[in-house]
């Protein structure tokens, strides 16, 4: 499975009035879950995404169950969860710090396109990170 | 049908460096669509979400489907699509500002708490709104 | 005097955990204050910006004199206080909707660049709006 | 000298549509410094900030002398630059992760309030900091 955890320390920036983290925030910390992953599997956001490919972002969703506060040490686990022929799925869940509660989880969907935005197969340096997992 | 629209230009601060809007600045303009619905029927955000009650988002979806520039003018309709016992749902819609084309759409769950985060009933002014419409 | 006015609304994406406005948020409102004072002199951010000249901020300062709170309505008064050779400054202040009190001042340098970054003097049509201003 | 070093990425949502961060993000990395400064001084924001003290930020101040781009990594100075009767003055210093290159500096500063707002004296836990450094 190809999957990255990071820690994020919740900021007064990433707050409201409600006292809690404002749910767009979290978007924040799946773009960094995603890029994690693809770094640590080899796979430069620089080379991929600036000069060759783009992963557009075309569908979000996340479920909030329960908020995160100031302060709060949180952990990001992202997935590479499904590769099609012109897109990429990641799904995410964050934890608190033990990892004892779920605090949200969701998913984000990717075009794959060139510079000019004309969308394209998905690069096989990607691909073949789920296909030589399904090897194994 | 319980509807706002309001205009929002796009300055930089919303935009990333795919020369785009970030696709978590929708949640603002979605914020900002919701409490003008609110507002424009009479409830007051402040007298409603601060003193009484509070409406935290429980699930968020977008679908992009075309990207918005820098400068762009947009128009951001909002609907009130659904009232439960203790959540409501609005749905969201964003255009150019001739409103040729819809770049994005999505929905947002909000549940219905009091100060202490106890989950109750939708209060009476709100679910008012979509009875009365409902006698028309 | 080149001044543009503007309202803008506090929203909870704006507002942390204190209860009020979250300080980098007035930095948006700086740039719908710029932009709008350029906009409204005839000045499209569009030509200006993106095709011929960029005007990267190099230096900004603010200070709050008072917090600004949720749903509060704000009204953001800019003004080009001074153009140089190759640079200009505006001048901000915010003010609770009656004016009648001033929540934060502070100001924003800008050096002007070509595409490439090299650096070069102010073009005409914004020099000359303090110039004929001058001739009034 | 009680100073702290963070690492931080560039991610998109940093950036805006001119290819580089937006300058108002350099203001949650501030944020970042100062808190782990004090974290590593014994100090933590959830007791001081939370309960009993709060900071909130009053002036700030930012020179950018160059820009940072999608995916740098960066390294992020803060230092507890003053200590008066009744304010903190912080310093940052952003460099390249070779530290190199300072790409931009600024200084914040800080009020000591309660809870009610009313502005006090810092506390002996914070002012302690810079005393016993000029013991040594």
């Amino acid at each position: 499975m190809i999957v990255s955890e990071i820690s994020v320390r919740v900021i007064y920036a990433d707050t409201d009035a409600m006292g809690i983290v404002y749910h767009s925030n979290y978007m924040r910390w799946f773009e960094m879950g995603r890029t994690e992953l693809l770094r640590s599997s080899g796979i430069s956001p620089l080379v991929m995404g600036r000069d060759t490919f783009f992963f557009p972002l075309t569908k979000l969703f996340c479920h909030y169950f329960e908020p995160a506060g100031y302060d709060d040490l949180l952990m990001v686990e992202t997935k590479l969860a499904e590769i099609k022929r012109a897109s990429l799925r990641f799904d995410y869940r964050i934890f608190d710090d033990k990892r004892e509660r779920c605090l949200a989880e969701g998913w984000t969907l990717h075009a794959c396109t060139k510079e000019n935005g004309k969308i394209v197969r998905v690069p096989e340096i990607i691909s073949s990170l789920i296909k030589s997992e399904g090897d194994e």
